[in-house]
């Protein structure tokens, strides 16, 4: 593999939400790009969305050391910026694309890198299939990232295991602050996924020999139902009485209504006459006030959920370098149109390797967490689901703290 | 110092609101108890509340070697369980005091150790009154702790320096996280302290080469006015398109009303019929919003800057734990009716000293932040704020990892 090497330049862009491992791809592109003998590693701000208007950035002045490089790993969200556009189909409107490759064909861009989710992975299907109908020698390369772990062939996705260890790490602290008072309380948490559950499950891994873990995960797979939420909560409670519930903010009714809709709709307008963004655990915590009496509160974990790399997964920060690199390696062996993925050879000891696959078979699907991960009762997770998702939590990524806080590379965004 | 022993057991409780530093002061009395040579320390469950139902434990049977010490450090909230449990005037109602004090005789305590907040320590003001009015040998001594720093005497509170660095590293993350789009954008960053902006100063921490820090910063402690703000922003993002903005959940009008309070009030009310606790930043989020026609969210930090303890403080877990040593210090030279307090020697370096104080100076009153470490603007921190906090986040406690997670002390509470 080794012999093969990149003749010209490359590029890479980012897109779609923040993770705190996709800073860490980046790198891996920008490594892959040294090794194999690349000319510049041109950054694009903004994705294509900043391509298509000339933004660029020769990350080499950016990246001038080997420190840089490590803080770039253990930097938060999209450092070269993201975007959200989705190219228009070439059949019918290929100005974009013209332009693009005109960009890159100027840049003597001889590979490109694209980091992100499922709509992201649309882009690199579509340049890659105008490059082939023009005959261009562009390699187009997609790198997966996302916190929500819904992309297809791919075992596991960069960014979910540092997702899933704040979660869990998080839950497990909100477990211990329920515990304090005398009387019966109950906590809602809710957590990031609108059709997918990986984010809420990890709340699963909260469970040890020092916690309880969560008393019930809701997930966006099964359906939600009210009644029954109410009654277990009310017989639970006789059991303990601090409990801790996880929810997706996806969960919805059998009828497809979202839970979160529920209050939306009904009774959360704001003075501006819009429907207030209240969550799925706002509304259980306020219903479950009502009808059961007890102390509840919601817990909304939020923007962090995507951007504590303070409390990175060593084994994601690795693999999302990894991805990156093996992504540069194998556009240098001629492929194009295909997604760097990462295969589970075994959970226990956990071992992976990496290859490419065919984008058309990932760009634009979505996987779910597997019916049979989920237990019986529709209101928690398997031993399967914990030895899939442990290992990925593995590891720390000690932050080069400076001034007390984690240091950061600094930003070229704003 | 050393020649002082305590003569017969000791005993502790923990109340008011958790922190991720207020066990680590457990772990102090604990090993002050062993050094200064009492029988038993016995841990009370809930506090006072659950002294009175006799509810007591031995902690040497919880804590048995070096390492439970070192988890219990790093075990947040309050290992014990707390509540909040007032007193009644002792002239008036002495029922609870000679249960109390009966129970403490059975015990044989010789010194008696609460560690909390204002609320706290007027249970140690009560209780040590009425040992002296009884003539009682037993030493009461107050252990500070809140995440509030609102306590008077001591330089700072222990827990506040965790809290204030999970706060500052949430702060840069969020930035981080809003850079990422090309867009307007404004971030509502929401903190606790409902009096005092303790909490949301340490937002201005975030602040340095890597990062421009928050915006604009608005405490309790002054008068917010809804007008300024919005022309504020307004032309702040002729600068910049990415804006964060950390305000406390007390910041209020000049007339006196709560900013979450106009929300509560005049529009949201859920279908129970309760107002919703929507707080200062989801309402300045949808005000903005409104008015400026920008994208905006609101990010609550919530219960995690209480119980963050992945994040936490060297500077602060080490204080919190010599407090709780020093506390049985003074109890075993006999002071009665005082707090531990921290006086600081210097900034840079930073070097503090310990000594107790007269609880009557400190019980139920509230240190809010000076009028002069605010801007002129009434909207940041000034240097000296910096200067003061800087360094009480400084320093790294290693969680103990076990499964990717934080590991804890086995709780005892449910």
């Amino acid at each position: 593999m080794h012999s093969e090497k990149i003749t010209g330049n490359i590029i890479v862009g980012q897109s779609g939400g923040p993770t705190a491992a996709i800073n860490s791809s980046l790198a891996g592109v920008y490594q892959g790009g040294r090794e194999l003998g690349a000319g510049k590693v041109l950054g694009m701000l903004h994705g294509i969305q900043g391509l298509l208007e000339g933004k660029l950035v020769d990350l080499s002045e950016k990246i001038t050391c080997d420190l840089d490089l490590e803080l770039l790993k253990r930097t938060p969200a999209a450092y070269l910026g993201s975007c959200r556009y989705k190219l228009p189909d070439y059949k019918k409107d290929p100005k974009d694309y013209d332009r693009l490759f005109e960009i890159l064909k100027e840049q003597n861009i001889a590979a490109f890198f694209y980091i992100g989710g499922n709509d992201s992975m649309d882009t690199i299907r579509k340049l890659s299939e105008y490059g082939e109908l023009k005959g261009s020698p562009i390699r187009f390369i997609g790198i997966p990232k996302t916190i929500d772990n819904d992309l297809e062939i791919t075992d596991h996705t960069p960014g979910y295991g540092s997702a899933a260890k704040f979660i869990a790490s998080a839950t497990k602290e909100i477990i211990r602050d329920s515990l304090v008072y005398n009387q019966k309380n109950l906590t809602i948490i809710e957590i990031m996924g609108r059709h997918a559950g990986w984010l809420t499950a990890a709340a699963a891994l909260a469970k040890g020999n020092d916690c309880e873990g969560a008393d019930r995960i809701y997930l966006p797979e099964k359906n939600f139902d009210k009644e029954v939420f109410l009654k277990d909560i009310a017989a639970l409670q006789e059991q303990k009485q601090s409990l801790v519930i996880a929810v997706s903010e996806g969960i919805h009714l059998a009828d497809g209504r979202f839970v979160c809709e529920l209050s939306d709709k009904d009774f959360y307008v704001d003075e501006f006459g819009h429907t207030m963004l209240t969550g799925a655990g706002a509304y259980l915590s306020a219903l479950a006030k009502k009808e059961l009496g007890c102390k509840t509160r919601a817990v909304e974990l939020n923007t962090l959920q995507r951007c504590a790399s303070h409390i990175a997964s060593h084994t994601d920060i690795e693999e999302a370098f990894e991805v990156g690199r093996r992504g540069v390696m194998a556009a240098a062996k001629g492929v194009t149109g295909e997604m760097a993925v990462i295969k589970r050879v075994s959970d226990s000891p956990y071992l992976c390797t990496y290859e490419t696959h065919n984008i058309k078979q990932i760009a634009n699907m979505e996987k779910k967490v597997p019916m049979n991960w989920i237990n019986e009762g529709d209101d928690g997770m398997k031993e399967e689901f914990i030895r899939y998702a442990r290992p990925l939590i593995m590891g720390e990524v000690m932050p080069v703290m400076v001034n007390g806080l984690p240091k950061h590379l600094d930003y070229i965004c704003d």
